[in-house]
């Protein structure tokens, strides 16, 4: 068993100052633990020809692997390629069939290229080149002193699908012995001590797999992580999913990477449920969560954001008695708003969410947090909720969106929220 | 007037997983960039004697200063100390009046002192004691070889309180006086190289300060930054501010923090407009980044989530005719679109998007990342564009919605926006 490790360097003088911050070694990381490469230094350096030549040096000199990404763009700072190659020793050479095409696609879009692009057709003599399906620059991988370097751009999509398509499943086949796998649980409507309550009893007989719980706003995440051959690790996750899935039930909404708005939409084209919105505090918040996931126009009708209150009543058809009575924030307008939804979208299910996310609005019988939420739907079934969520506008609105899509699911899967 | 860089370095194997990650360095550009110092380098290394010393070492090798966070805890896996004085060769003692005060502060909250913590006693001979008033463990400010290295635990709350008590006003002294002053343009509407090309022939003038282009999807931010004795350095940045909003007019919409959605806002409440969408294809996401900003509800009064074709006629009133003529993604349909939305909410301006986000429904006529998009008012002003967005379904969607706002700031702006 050969076990590898990496260095990540990402390269952008904007990263060291305050404003912006490196993400993609997060999801770089994520994914080389997977084929048993561990991270074992991660730096960031400026645009600058010396100082991304002496940190991919310096890099390749601690870790088998080097991974690149940013400075591949069209400007005069993006230098990473140039830098990469002279340090290392080889020469550059421009692609003309690669530029004839670069051309081509900016024409198609009716666009004149602009001089500086020329260059992102300058390719690494020697080295790999790595397709960039989403974008223009390709990445390059080089075999040097028998280090990996791997040049990637910095835009996530384009790294992470170059990742994908071009270099993974090749580290995977060298890696050959002991690979990581992870499995992440995730669990609305409910706080991490909560969870933890419930999956304590289990630490104990999986003392040997590190489980990490991760709170966000509206969610929370299990870790569950086993390393070993992999047939071996794959039965033990398997396992220890079982054990963590008895515990929590229907609590577990999806894993991995599908989110809350995934897993609701699969359950809706499943039960061939249509869903219409009402959403006030939260603006048109859960709509695009919804129509974040693709194909969501299977299930997903429309929604009316009544920030104002004569929007309340003129699209959504709620009574002005109501309103006048109970107040914007209420268990009350937001059942007449989930049913003035899906009545007014012909959808079978209609939720509604209305609060008061702050910084200003709140009261003393409201304050800043109280959020009312409701629920029309399916057949005659109908709920109506209020919440406090604890935290700045924010976080608020995201905890109330998602609560939302929570009380949905649970509804949809007739099973009741508690109180 | 002295120029300083400096390197930071995270110590902590858990944030060179997926999971973590540093966000010190954040706070720490922030503050050494104020009193004139930039930061060159940040790096990420794991609790590892080695590995910590090397970095130590590289990293006083590039910069003048050195700032480490964290591994001054008290488990076996902190050793930050150690690995500094090891490499820089300087010794350690242990202060046992420090032990001892250790002690008594246990004692006084009733608990044992674990023999672990003992270590945190553990002084740097040579090197200054930086108090920490808010734990156990202190830093040190270390002079070696001409540089300077500074030791910080890495709890944030401690970490910045030692730095504001003990290193800042020292450094800004030692800088005498230099000071760095930051200014971001924001611009939408338009790509990174197409401002490039604007703003290109003012390269040659301010040579000597870094201008840094940042592109993300539906926005280009342009950061000016200038170094020097306070005052001097105020009076470069106007000057350079100048002459970059000379050369790109009205098309920066905002500085620094303020995002297009705070910019559109202090517009509209200005003018005394008020705004409502009708959204397709974004799906609430408008909505949502209006609604972000405090105070919204001023000029926002709501929105139709058009998803299906029928919400479209029924609650927007577009003609089934020109639906069937154009189809739903079409400059006509969004201009009705946008009226609608204007009519039913008794808003001044009503703005619209329709598109094919991706990754099914595009045709050969109306390709994935087509979109189109309307703005009815103020008055009797209206406009309609179409335009084709690359990238993935998020980046579609959000350039969508950013381009949007850029609309409707244009047309209340009177600005015309070139096709």
């Amino acid at each position: 068993m050969t076990r590898r490790n990496a260095a990540i360097i990402a390269v952008g003088t904007e990263m060291l100052g305050p404003l912006r911050q490196d993400s993609n070694s997060l999801w770089l990381s994520a994914r080389l633990e997977e084929v048993g490469i561990s991270v074992v230094r991660k730096s960031v350096v400026a645009d600058d020809l010396d100082a991304i030549g002496e940190e991919v040096a310096a890099s390749a000199g601690i870790a088998e692997l080097v991974v690149t990404t940013g400075g591949l763009g069209p400007t005069a700072d993006d230098m990473t390629v140039a830098a990469v190659a002279r340090r290392l020793g080889f020469s550059l050479e421009r692609n003309e069939a690669f530029l004839a095409e670069m051309r081509r696609r900016f024409e198609r879009r009716g666009l004149r290229m602009a001089a500086c692009n020329e260059k992102q057709a300058d390719f690494i003599v020697g080295a790999r080149v790595l397709a960039n399906p989403r974008g223009t620059a390709p990445g390059f991988w080089i075999e040097h002193g028998g280090k990996d370097i791997i040049v990637l751009p910095g835009v996530p999509s384009e790294m992470k699908e170059i990742m994908e398509d071009s270099v993974l499943s090749e580290l995977a086949r060298r890696a050959g012995g002991a690979v990581s796998r992870r499995r992440v649980l995730r669990i609305a409507g409910m706080g991490e001590s909560a969870v933890e309550e419930i999956v304590a009893p289990l630490y104990e007989k999986w003392k040997d797999d590190p489980v990490t719980i991760l709170a966000s706003p509206g969610e929370v995440q299990l870790h569950l992580k086993v390393t070993g051959p992999p047939e071996e690790a794959q039965r033990r996750l398997v396992s220890m999913e079982a054990d963590f899935r008895a515990a929590l039930g229907s609590r577990v909404y999806g894993v991995d990477g599908e989110d809350l708005p995934a897993a609701l939409g699969k359950l809706l084209r499943e039960r061939k449920e249509t869903l219409a919105l009402a959403e006030s505090c939260t603006g048109g918040m859960i709509g695009s969560l919804i129509t974040d996931v693709p194909g969501s126009s299977d299930y997903f009708l429309g929604g009316v954001v009544s920030y104002a209150d004569s929007a309340k009543e003129g699209l959504l058809g709620v009574s002005p008695g109501t309103l006048a009575r109970f107040g914007a924030v209420s268990v009350e307008v937001a059942g007449e708003m989930a049913r003035g939804a899906r009545e007014r979208f012909g959808a079978s299910v209609g939720a509604s969410v209305t609060g008061i996310a702050g910084p200003d609005g709140g009261t003393p019988e409201k304050p800043v947090g109280t959020v009312c939420l409701a629920v029309s739907g399916p057949g005659e079934r109908a709920i109506a909720k209020k919440r406090m969520f604890p935290g700045d506008r924010a976080v608020v609105r995201r905890a109330a969106a998602l609560f939302c899509l929570h009380l949905i699911r649970r509804q949809v899967l007739e099973e009741p929220t508690p109180d």
